[in-house]
């Protein structure tokens, strides 16, 4: 047991049940005079929340934040704070075939065999409905990263299924319900998913998230290094299948030649590395990216077993995203930030009276 | 600072630089009782050791491993072991020049803006040879989960820059130098390292790793998810760009029907998931791959800058590995194996006494 | 910043200020399948309650505890379990003066160089009235233990100033509002406590916490020992400045033949060691003392400086314990049962297959 | 098991049993830049070493320390310092009884029934030998925390049985064999240990740690507490069974007037606190006093069982420290250096931008 705790000096613990009473977090480390509102994070949340377009699901939740603690006279003290949803979407249904029946794909059959009992309404404590407390903790920190050190992390969806956006054009990313950089896609994609919803399957997604601005030095050598914490921190989202740093999986057709990134006094002339060297930032920009596996709650019928053992058919009726990728644009950026921050707060200081006079490159 | 430590419960935390006095680590965490000699270690460490075939480093490392506590009379404790390899090739050479130059993709840059000083030789605590100490423990971890437990942890080349493995025959796997598990393939290797050698360039890898045997129920949920902590601990290896958990990248253009692993009474009818579901192990096999980088260390120069801000340009003579991700096979295994000894640890008597009667599925 | 978590696999989270919304934890690796209800905390929550008697502060806090998530159908389902405890009582006062001025002995002047910036209503984050949660968080350690090892952890009030308890009779425990277990006693603390409120004045106490039914083997060598981890425990306890286990400061003065304790094939002879030996426990009852200051809040003016360094004298009107010791018994409980259940979860099943014939040894 | 790393940012971990092959430590987290050679940790070693004295035991251990990593050219790189003392007092002795017997008051029969195995040669790993690398651990922390911040940790032995130092002359410390400040006393006790020598007998002793020129503000609310954390760290040594913070136990019968430390622009008026305020240090000395119990290695025979259960009595002949205190002074500097390092930093650039204009008080 354990394990909802993320972070070593900048903590995110979460607590909560997709339907129970309320969902809820404790960000300790954040340090004072941070000016902090609810509202700094309704607006991640509110980009998170389902329902907003006709290719989300269409369940409700308001996913309104409070914080009980840690903040006073409009700014962050130090101490931990307190976050809390209430969970207004409780409807009350018969759940006894859930509970007797293992979905495919789904936490179901792994968490039955770890605790012998397990809430089962709505996935329980395995339902993405977790990540809400994520983000609302992940805008804490990009508020800090933002304000105290320009440093902007943003993410955006790069493939949906069998389409991939073909142009970076930040501007566009919340024009579409879709977190795409690239308008010329939307179209298509809109087509796609109308046509997978009345078919009743979904489709996976990739997500890119960048931070921009991070200084260079940020990062622990061997294993606290800053990519791997970022993959332990992407990988750790639900539906989350793979993590690459940079040039990613391409790197292995790749020659040194070509993935050495270039320094020039004006600065690198490339970021495969995706702005990690060794584990430490190296100032350029921090790049990743996520596959998101296609949901298995579908209307179309699926082999599986109950707990008795013995073999039966599930179909989900019900409101479930057809691609959940595309809700986790802002959940990947929460995580980046957080590791950002995390690492942010270990080096503070780090190099004590060692003078460091080499300037830092950008990128060409 | 800190940061060389990987695990909760069965804990790694290593020392040492490339060319300094020793490398070491100590394992906390190990249960009593367990048979272990330096033999079990060195099987591994000869493994990953360079200069047993002309597609590694010609540099010599006898990497002898001296165990100096907890085992006693040929059983582990169940107190930290100590282990130690001495450094016998320690070339006292010119190092100036690295002194002063940062290699392009290498630590210098990022560990110069850190720390302001650092051990340039050989990249110091940024080498790869760091990594001789996680096979050692992962030697142990892999002891106790096949002995213990009958958990085998087995890994391979499945990818040499443009050559894929189409076969997985495990018997192969240690019958040539690459870890390839397709004996057709291993000509073309040869063929393909031998030119990339002349040509003074290097080429990507990459490596599977597969845990068979896992019980259902090892994991946590949320942050701590058996796939999370794989992938930092993969991630955490030199060299790798990319991690992926079955399906991998693969899921984005997978559609539900597809990627959801159908269960019958006789076991799972496919493993999209790669053993893992909701972040705990489903009893299927945990499969794994990771992408490595082509190495920076060339014959052919590059663009960079010194300690001034000055251009200048790089060329590494010496002796260095032109597919590091070849000798990163039992790297990749021990840091499997150390991350399920962990999360064994974690689960023991988990459940307390609540039954949990559903058979346990295999995979067809 | 960070440090409000406690426990390694028994983890419990706290966050909230005196006059802040809510105070609340999370209790992180409780396993599944405990029965647990609000009145299973509420319960050790009125012992701690303040204003139950004359003698402690006459403060109302209903200090009604609900439990958000990790309890489903009346059990524990071994994900995290969120505890919140509305602030009702959050009389809007005038702080202008508490704002500006340091009192003696508080937290008040550190926390200024610390943080900066303070949340100074009742204290803040510094108050007593976080460990409410303890309190709570330490209930379902309690019944854990109980329930399924058969371990009960109690405590009592040893000595209020001058006056020492002489005899130890748990059933007098709850009939008097000191928790002193020698009724020959109440009388003398009954008129010292109304003489001391009358003056104005405040006073120490002691507090003994005893575990019974410990098996033999829990705890760590080296640095987490059980002791040190008690230690650290109830050192955190508000006002502790002092913690001794078994004989403690008295053995100074003892004879290596007088402190051992003697073995014999019926038990131990004597338990001077507090039933810890070298860290791990030895079957014996664990035996700890802790002593609490006098609060510094009193009607009688006292010498500081105010913000700007100036000197001011404070004077503590309002409703304060006059000996804060008297129910810190509660909480000393708490703190000792997470530290056993977390050390329980660490050794479950830790000697592996070494079997241990020895007997367990009670105490004579 | 684990539990043998101590730090959340500069951590210790150690290794070695008392007749293995050698002792040893990682330290993580030592900032870069840090003159250190092996002689920094020498002079405390020898502080610490046995024989050196008719006093102490006149096992010869030569306790050289070798640093393995982490030092280059003479100065810290910030990566982990790997320290090394191999045994070489390691006489070949007959074992048989010490391996089938349990020693009243040490560690074996708890040892016994945690690990079913242990390695019984000189206690194994609850030997105090492993107290070693933590005064090693502790000179580099004591380097940096003098030398960067001017913080000075000295301890001194304010007891021996009932003979009580009473004058604190810091320059008498080193100048006799009990680290006794009080010249007076001394004769009295060489007469006293003469005495208990020729009795066979032992004695507890009282040891008093002072960390003066600590900046206010450095600790942390709530669990991680600056003085929670010195209890853990002065209760992890072996034979400590008391810790005291300031007025310590005395505070008991402390009134509130006399207790609450007042404070005047020219500075505190005094120090009950011991230099900690609600967990955060307040600029004042940290005092802190720890007891540490008689040795149960004895020449008089204690009755004892043996691992079958079955009577036995024991008698321990070879060479002991008939008051073990004596020599835990500098482990006790040791275990407050590495307290106060680790929670500098952690709190390094804590306070953000925020302005803290107040003095920072001296004691008067």
């Amino acid at each position: 047991m354990s394990g909802n705790t993320f972070g070593k000096l900048f903590t995110v613990t979460t607590f909560g049940e997709s339907h129970g009473a309320a969902l809820g977090c404790i960000i300790d480390g954040c340090p004072p005079g941070l000016e902090l509102s609810e509202e700094d994070m309704q607006r991640d949340l509110d980009r998170r929340k389902p329902g907003t377009s006709r290719h989300t699901t269409q369940r409700r939740e308001a996913d309104e934040v409070r914080i009980l603690s840690g903040v006073f006279e409009g700014k962050t003290t130090g101490t931990p704070i307190g976050l809390i949803i209430e969970n207004t979407d409780q409807r009350s249904k018969d759940y006894s075939k859930i509970a007797s029946q293992f979905r495919p794909a789904h936490a179901d059959y792994s968490y039955h065999h770890k605790y012998g009992v397990r809430d089962y309404r709505g996935g329980g404590r395995s339902s993405a409905r977790e990540t809400a407390m994520r983000v609302a903790a992940g805008a804490v920190a990009r508020k800090f990263l933002e304000q105290r050190l320009g440093i902007r992390v943003r993410g955006y969806l790069s493939q949906l299924g069998p389409i991939k956006a073909e142009k970076l054009d930040w501007s566009q990313v919340h024009k579409n319900p879709f977190f795409c950089p690239d308008a010329d896609k939307v179209a298509e994609m809109e087509a796609y998913m109308d046509a997978l919803r009345k078919e009743g399957d979904s489709i996976g997604a990739r997500i890119n998230v960048v931070a921009e601005g991070v200084p260079p030095g940020l990062g622990e050598p061997i294993f606290d290094r800053l990519d791997a914490d970022l993959a332990h921190a992407l990988m750790s989202i639900n539906a989350v299948k793979g993590v690459e740093i940079g040039a990613g999986f391409a790197c292995i057709e790749q020659k040194g030649t070509e993935h050495r990134d270039e320094m020039t006094p004006e600065g690198f002339l490339s970021n495969q590395a995706g702005g990690v060297l060794g584990g430490i930032s190296s100032g350029q920009p921090i790049v990743a990216s996520i596959a998101l596996k296609p949901t298995s709650s579908l209307r179309l019928p699926g082999k599986s077993i109950d707990v008795d053992g013995q073999p039966t058919e599930i179909i989900t009726t019900g409101r479930h995203d057809p691609c959940v990728g595309i809700r986790a644009t802002p959940i990947a950026e929460a995580m980046m930030a957080i590791v950002l921050m995390d690492h942010y707060l270990r080096n503070r200081g780090q190099n004590g009276d060692v003078e460091v006079n080499t300037p830092v490159l950008g990128q060409l």
